[in-house]
């Protein structure tokens, strides 16, 4: 994850805006370098520490992005032990079903006050099957109330940073063999001067 | 593609950059919006176009980032025309045989001067073997003179910005089945005030 303020006090800014993983601090595994910072943990924790950062930031009224990869089920790389327990066997409910559940969670999210423009692409990897997984995870980004347009490679959402948030975190988890390796690039941005 | 300058005159550094893709513009089809810009071409030019837009930025001395995400044979969206021919047939080549002529081509690449550091990921999608494409693919890098170190997820490299995109550009074109869908998930940064 790499947070972008388009500011001379960038510094400044993210080091404001690093405050807010505090309380998360004591279930993620956090290491920085000169490029981004590594987070790993529970889906659920990561992406509300995400969210908390992003806001944090643009309350600075600055042009901000956050960009990044996420990753489960790298064969390569095991999820440590802080990931928690795998994804419930509810995942392996029918698309159709895990497509309504998704919208529930989205529609049940709590504001944050910060209008946020989001992209990502969704990466299924290792199963034949993984463009039924991506179709069905469209079907849901395009009834999640934060769609905004289709574009090549990627879906464009828009909305408020917590609906934001949380429609790619239902994109993460609940679309994509359980035990299968997922990835997704995201890339959010708030207080842009380019028009929408 | 996404280029962040952190400076409060960010818009004046894109705009002032853009002009380096003058050159490329009658080989891509370039579309913006308030998040990213869409580059649809050839491999070779769009890497090259990326490389010196990511140079005439840094060449301002503020710290800035070029993130992307780089797509080629998605089932969902075809190739355009503009693309051109296909990856060639060399394509099909033994993978220790394409890990030499992808360390031959870095080796070979311009210089620019502009001390960068960048990570990657490279995904390799509806295939079962893609985890020893992979690991071909992380050979090379290793022996590519760019290589850092290998990081969660992703691999880190440290050079001049013209043999940064080159390894990154053969990591794309030359790994993965040639029809296959092959994303890259791309980070490059110049002038950061972090340590390395």
């Amino acid at each position: 994850m790499s947070l972008y303020p388009m500011s001379g006090n960038f510094v400044g800014i993210i080091l404001e805006a690093i405050k807010a993983l505090d309380p998360y601090r004591d279930r993620l595994r956090i290491e920085t370098d000169d490029i981004s910072t590594l987070m790993v943990g529970p889906p659920d924790v990561l992406f509300a520490a995400m969210r908390d950062l992003f806001v944090s930031a643009a309350a600075s009224g600055e042009h901000c992005v956050l960009s990044a990869a996420i990753s489960r089920g790298c064969p390569g790389e095991p999820d440590d032990a802080i990931c928690g327990v795998g994804l419930s066997s509810s995942r392996s409910e029918p698309l159709a079903e895990r497509v309504e559940a998704a919208i529930a969670a989205v529609r049940d999210t709590t504001e944050t006050g910060q209008p946020t423009a989001a992209q990502f692409s969704l990466y299924v990897m290792g199963t034949g099957t993984h463009m039924d997984e991506i179709y069905g995870c469209i079907d849901f980004l395009k009834r999640s109330g934060t769609f905004d347009r289709s574009k090549n490679f990627c879906t464009k959402l828009r909305g408020d940073a917590g609906a934001i948030f949380a429609t790619i975190h239902e994109a993460f988890h609940r679309f994509g063999d359980p035990e299968g390796h997922v990835t997704l690039d995201i890339t959010v941005s708030a207080n842009s001067p380019s028009k929408a």
